[in-house]
């Protein structure tokens, strides 16, 4: 499993001063869908206004030329994932997001059609969350209870998207980014967790993992001092380890 | 029920500027249990090393001429409760503290003892987050899973602790606080959320509510726009809600 895997994890949706909607990394949307993918499944499950969230997804996939199908359009989400070519999960809240997926029954779908059928999965952010082993590294706010923080796992490993290095001259008492992931490892049988910096993204295709973007991420291993690593670096270590939360 | 309840709701554990452990409020601390507690049982649950925490949380509280039992050295968890004279929650992981609570069968327990028995409570940061109806406006990382994120209960909303303004020099792409507590009030049936930044709590006594310390609050009503309070404010109104999330 995962021989046919093919995965675009990206950190965050928008970054600052590189255009709109997912406009610091269309090349490499483009790149990773090719010319053979001709519609994407959207899943918009993470934003409340999920009309807003397809129109604004489908005039950007537009403009790269794809056709966009959203799941939140279709009277058998189930099926639509057994039906796709692509699937991209975007941004938002990722409570909200895991559990609508629970809702609709549609995690072994997603999961097969990725690791044995080899239909590409982009993720943005939430999306990007979703595709690890679980949630356990959001930084969103827990506005829903999901049945399980289990996710997709789709790789062995978490990521902590929109990875954000402390503010030194920040006064306020709040635990940083790392302090957090540092609680997490504190838990047994944690899995690594990769922080992703806004801009830059993971690209997976099958036992090869390379980071892609245009600044550095942080990798926290249990037990061991975090490491930094520069946008090429290859990641495809982390594919090695065990799964043992997979769904 | 109520009517007895006395609740000393901290934002945060520490504060710029302003001493150690506890230092910004340990007036407010003093006042609040008086002279009639002698003793105070700590629950260090939300932090990993937990005799460092209660070593911490006690000399804090011997130096202001309480003794302080840890309920992690009791051999009976539920009963230190029943005899306890006064509760004292600490912060740390939200997630990890509700967790235990249950794990150790405490909520309802605890609930009793404040509600009916009028036991004096205070909680700051997580031990103020799991005092609300809910855990759902944390600002932690979910590292464990908890069976709920139904908390205490013991007022009819929620609380976010360390609220924090937005940063408009930040570059940075992840929402807002702001936007992540409306995120939350797009749910139905989501209670008040009183943001306390950093420096402020909430005094609760009977079925009044006031906010003491030195910074504003920032109370959001789902559907209506948020609402800036000076220390002082008269916030016993929104001990008037009905609690539709209660344990």
């Amino acid at each position: 499993m995962g021989g046919s895997r093919r995965l675009l994890l990206v950190s965050n949706s928008r970054l600052y001063g590189c255009g709109g909607y997912l406009g610091h990394c269309q090349q490499q949307v483009a790149a990773f869908f090719g010319e053979k993918v001709k519609r994407i499944l959207f899943i918009p499950y993470a934003l409340h206004d999920q009309d807003a969230y397809a129109k604004t997804a489908r005039e950007k996939f537009e403009s790269l030329g794809y056709g966009l199908d959203s799941i939140h359009e279709s009277s058998d989400p189930i099926e639509s994932v057994r039906k796709s070519e692509a699937i991209f999960i975007g941004g938002g809240n990722t409570f909200r997001l895991l559990k609508a997926l629970y809702d609709n029954s549609l995690l072994l779908e997603i999961r097969k059609r990725v690791l044995e059928d080899g239909v590409p999965y982009m993720g943005s952010s939430a999306g990007t969350n979703v595709a690890t082993v679980s949630i356990n590294t959001t930084n969103d706010m827990p506005i829903v209870y999901p049945p399980s923080f289990q996710a997709l796992g789709l790789v062995p490993f978490n990521i902590n998207p929109h990875f954000l290095d402390p503010d030194k001259k920040n006064t306020h008492m709040g635990e940083t980014r790392e302090e957090r992931i540092r609680q997490y490892h504190e838990e047994p049988n944690t899995p690594p967790v990769l922080g992703l910096r806004e801009g830059s993204m993971l690209l997976v295709e099958g036992d090869k993992a390379t980071l892609q973007g245009v600044t550095r991420a942080r990798l926290f291993l249990r037990g061991k001092p975090p490491t930094e690593h520069e946008p090429g670096t290859d990641f495809s270590f982390l594919l090695m380890a065990g799964n043992p939360q997979a769904p």
